[in-house]
């Protein structure tokens, strides 16, 4: 292949120049990192199951015409992206309590919300990401009023979509989080979901077991990642086959 | 005095039956703590100086029309109140940055904010009075969306009120925070400022000198605290008289 320059090198994912203006090549690593990186592993596989699932899921958003960064996918490992300005939130919604609303409201973990929350984090890793309040977020011009009403939107549609698709296979989506960004067609700006939707990114249990088939099993050292990711994408038809390296995810890790 | 039923006790205030439905009375101790009272003193007078100087500003409030709790005052420790259905929610407006929110967003002590920033804590100190964004507050049902557009319009009418005030003693108001409860008049429900305001719940800086005038003076060992809450209370023209038992804090303490 030829040399192409690295845009961005982060966690979980690296970020190359992509072929036109405008596009960027967005790479899925194999590295697991939890708990702001104090946790780290490699599991193969992961990236894998991660480009082949963000592409499902964001396509099928794309289709109901929630937009999105997603062009296609190159191979394996990598799609093709449309190249964003990342607005420096991290956008979560949540149907179930689980996690860090447990903790900070004390809700214990899988009571039903009244009703999906969505929540802001301002991505600082320094900061550990800490929560945000609209008003900090127009103080601090990170975004918009106008924004923030659009994200929510997205960020709900992309719930209602996510929860249908799991509900038709056996999972309830318990929350997720993404990213949005900025593009421009010449003078008028839009926001579309960016980064990655997958089980690194969403909780996802069994309705039948409860069981987890998200990251909570890196997290919480509950069994084989890849295996439990690979549950997802054979549930939502898109197991990867022979050649794509992870046939035998039991085998690999 | 009369034998009257105690209604609360808290860390800095005790809560009586008053002499009519509807009242309460107020009494102010001398008990300083802080970090969710990890810290905890006796300051000779303070109770005194609180009580005097939530008097000062809330009567103040109430003659521009932005409506309280406060009645009149009773004595050197006692205040006649409103009784109101607490809002499970600590309301914070910051004019300049400090504590919390210069460790959570890496903004440096001092730092004038943009704007006046409204921020909103579940009261619970078990968990220690998270942050919570208007979507908690509205999807658990603490607050409805017109309380918290109320609230708002509430905390940024106090915070004029005394940013003004303070500017005209050579203080610079910080911080503060409020609590608000409802009361109803027949079937008419609204919302008036309660609890306290006084020191024990501003920032309050010499606008010359930097010199902080308010607990964390007590927070941060920085000295003798009813020095600081009376050089308020004199700047203000409500220094305690002979009587009060406040004449001298710096020989009481
Ligand atoms: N379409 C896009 N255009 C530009 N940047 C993008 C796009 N999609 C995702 N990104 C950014 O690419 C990076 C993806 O890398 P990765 O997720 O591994 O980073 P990370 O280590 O998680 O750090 P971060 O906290 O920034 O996400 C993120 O910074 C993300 O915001
Ligand atoms: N007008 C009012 N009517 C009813 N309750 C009030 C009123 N004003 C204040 N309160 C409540 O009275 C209590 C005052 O006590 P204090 O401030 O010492 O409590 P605290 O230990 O700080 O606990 P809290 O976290 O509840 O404030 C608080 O719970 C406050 O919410
Ligand atoms: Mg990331
Ligand atoms: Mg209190």
């Amino acid at each position: 292949m030829a040399r192409r320059k690295k845009v961005y090198e982060g966690k979980a994912k690296i970020l190359y120049e992509g072929p036109e203006p405008g596009t960027l090549v967005q790479y899925f690593k194999d590295d697991a990192t939890a708990f702001n990186a104090e946790k780290r592993a490699t599991i193969e596989g992961k990236g894998v199951l991660n480009n082949r699932l963000s592409e499902f899921f964001m396509s099928g958003l794309n289709a109901i015409g929630v937009p999105t960064h997603f062009i296609r996918r190159l191979n394996m490992r990598e799609q093709l992206i449309r190249a964003v300005e990342i607005i420096p939130l991290e956008v979560v919604v949540r149907n179930v309590a689980a996690g860090s609303i447990s903790k900070r409201l004390g809700i214990e973990e899988g009571t039903a919300l009244p009703r999906p929350i969505v929540e802001f984090y301002f991505k600082n890793d320094e900061l550990g990401d800490p929560l945000v309040s609209e008003e900090h977020i127009i103080a601090f011009g990170w975004a918009t009023q106008q924004d923030l009403d659009d994200m929510v939107s997205l960020a709900l549609r992309v719930n209602d979509f996510l929860s249908g698709l799991m509900l038709g296979v056996g999972i309830k989506l318990v929350d997720f989080k993404i990213e949005i960004g900025r593009i421009w067609d010449g003078d008028y700006m839009r926001l579309i979901v960016a980064d990655e939707i997958s089980p690194d990114s969403c909780r996802l249990w069994d309705i039948e077991t409860g069981k987890k088939l998200d990251k909570d099993v890196f997290r919480r050292d509950l069994g084989n990642l890849a295996d439990a990711y690979t549950e997802v994408a054979r549930r939502l038809g898109v197991m990867p086959g022979p050649g794509t390296g992870v046939t035998k995810p039991t085998l690999i890790n």
